[in-house]
């Protein structure tokens, strides 16, 4: 394996030491568990708090997204595992400041078992927690059963709307609406390269051929739609595309989008260019308006070779959300 | 090759093309050299512009960097290649505004060579253009030729505080000695544990064998000082914060350090907070401060596995131009 890693069984504890170290200024770990990472400044009186959490190899996600603004608390979980129900918990101890809790999660079974366990834990503690769940990856699951869904890069729309709707001072209640108006509005889909590497197993769960790529694949390589031989960029960019617009109907009444194009790990970055020039071409060809762009490393998948596209779509609402400002290890939007 | 490509002898092009769309609130494409890309509103009346250039293959660097406060103009050459003369002169009449422009680039040959015979193009037709070249990389050659090395990911030290100079209205010699200043307090070093691809090659040049580590190699796969196992990641990093520390004498009069971690392209974000937690443990036991962190991937070698470790030693001047705003598709650094 070459890998800059330790003991391969404490590659997460060894990255919380660094990450703590590296962005002191603005997160800290929690007083009552190592594997909550909060806001130093949370919870922040009068503001529903908003929790994330997941499996770790999907860095800057989701310890990246604790931010002003954004994910007040993150429970941290193994390398693609869950968090347990205690980290859940306690994250949602740290980010409420009475106004109560929204969760904001991946859809996988782990991850709901454990959030819904936490919120048992928080009411009995009279602390109301609320949750949404990012259903982004349009080849999880079919149209008729969206909610069985995975959530793949589409969570970071659903934070930094949830993230800002709590800011500009929602209630929880209204929270939950944007953040779910977010993932009712967003899809994604994945192409995979090439497999990745649990450090603790040392070997690839998983295997793509040379020559071939995975289409639709997850972001812990679930099998995806099809396996075919690889394309160019451009086809490669005009499936991914087109995928998206067959599962949500884009409103032709002056609707604009956001559009993200990350890498699963080990994709370089000009690749990334070259599929959006192609993706930009289809969208603007169908009528449709690119609002904002984003594009890098925003949810990886260890050293997997890959990317994943998200789109959602705007309204007022949506817009001023992704604009107010932000400030997260994951991403930073800075006043106009 | 499982790469995201169309044509592997056209991908500066197609990345271009999508930079282009996905950045054009920010930056757009010279009239006059479809290889410079410039910040929208530059030349700024008024302020020495900021000029670089280099290969592709190393995004988000070069053109990542052209931004407010940052570079005014960027050459874009080809993979791993120097850009043009007529580039950069492209690029130096694209950041003129009359105050002359700096051109701060890495110290590579091809580059040098194009550098020098622009400037002499641009003297012709009355422009001034100084130059400084990033010198960090303490591998590429001894102490006492250090003239001689290469620029790797210290050249954002230098964008950074010589962006910010000429943004806080410095004239051309001023910015130039505060860029010149970064340089000489500026050390990097990098390790690699896997090589990269050139897509137009479709084979690695070189070969870092599975269970070796090649220590102090270049950001083009230049031979490093060796190559042995691999080891721990903390062992790795304790190496790399030695040789810095070997080769500039930081001294205990109240110096704070700015630290960096690239990843080399295909390294995980995991893997760098590994590696970071000892580097600051180490700098820590020597008493040295550490006032600012960048990790992620800043400058890059397509899809090398590596790291590249980069130290500058700040005073009062050098810490207010690197906290000065910035905004970049590279890096932003906001308002306190």
């Amino acid at each position: 394996m070459q890998r800059f890693i330790n003991d391969p069984d404490l590659v997460v504890e060894d990255m919380l030491k660094g990450y703590q170290k590296a962005h002191q200024d603005l997160i800290t770990v929690s007083k009552n568990n190592d594997r909550v990472i909060k806001l130093k400044n949370a919870p922040i009186k009068g503001k529903v708090g908003i929790v994330t959490g997941g499996g770790s190899g999907h860095e800057p996600c989701f310890l990246g997204y604790v931010g002003h603004n954004m994910v007040d608390a993150v429970a941290v979980g193994e390398v693609f595992s869950s968090p347990t129900a205690q980290s859940f918990y306690d994250a949602f101890t740290e980010a409420d400041a009475g106004q109560g809790v929204a969760c904001l999660f991946g859809n996988y079974a782990g991850d709901n078992m454990n959030v819904k366990m936490a919120i048992q834990m928080a009411e009995d503690d009279g602390i109301t927690v609320k949750y949404v769940t990012a259903t982004d990856d349009v080849a999880s699951s079919p149209k008729e059963t969206r909610h069985k869904r995975h959530g793949i890069a589409g969570g970071v729309f659903m934070w930094k709307v949830g993230g800002a709707r709590a800011a500009l001072g929602g209630s929880l209640d209204e929270v939950i609406t944007s953040a779910q108006k977010a993932v009712d509005n967003t899809r994604s889909i994945c192409v995979g390269l090439s497999a990745c590497t649990i450090p603790a197993v040392g070997h690839p769960n998983f295997k793509i051929a040379e020559n071939t790529m995975e289409f639709g694949i997850g972001h812990h390589g679930e099998a995806g739609i099809r396996v075919e031989a690889i394309k160019t960029a451009d086809e490669i960019a005009t499936e991914m595309t087109q995928a998206i617009l067959d599962d949500f109907s884009f409103s032709d009444s002056n609707h604009e989008l956001a559009v993200m194009l990350s890498g699963l790990g080990t994709t370089p970055i000009m690749e990334l260019y070259i599929l959006y020039d192609k993706v930009e071409k289809i969208l603007k060809e169908k009528g449709l308006c690119i609002y904002k762009v984003f594009i890098g490393n925003y949810v990886t998948s260890l050293d997997m070779n890959g990317t994943c596209l998200t789109i959602m779509q705007l309204d007022d609402e949506l817009k001023t959300l992704l604009d107010h400002p932000a400030k997260s290890v994951g991403i930073e939007i800075s006043a106009k």
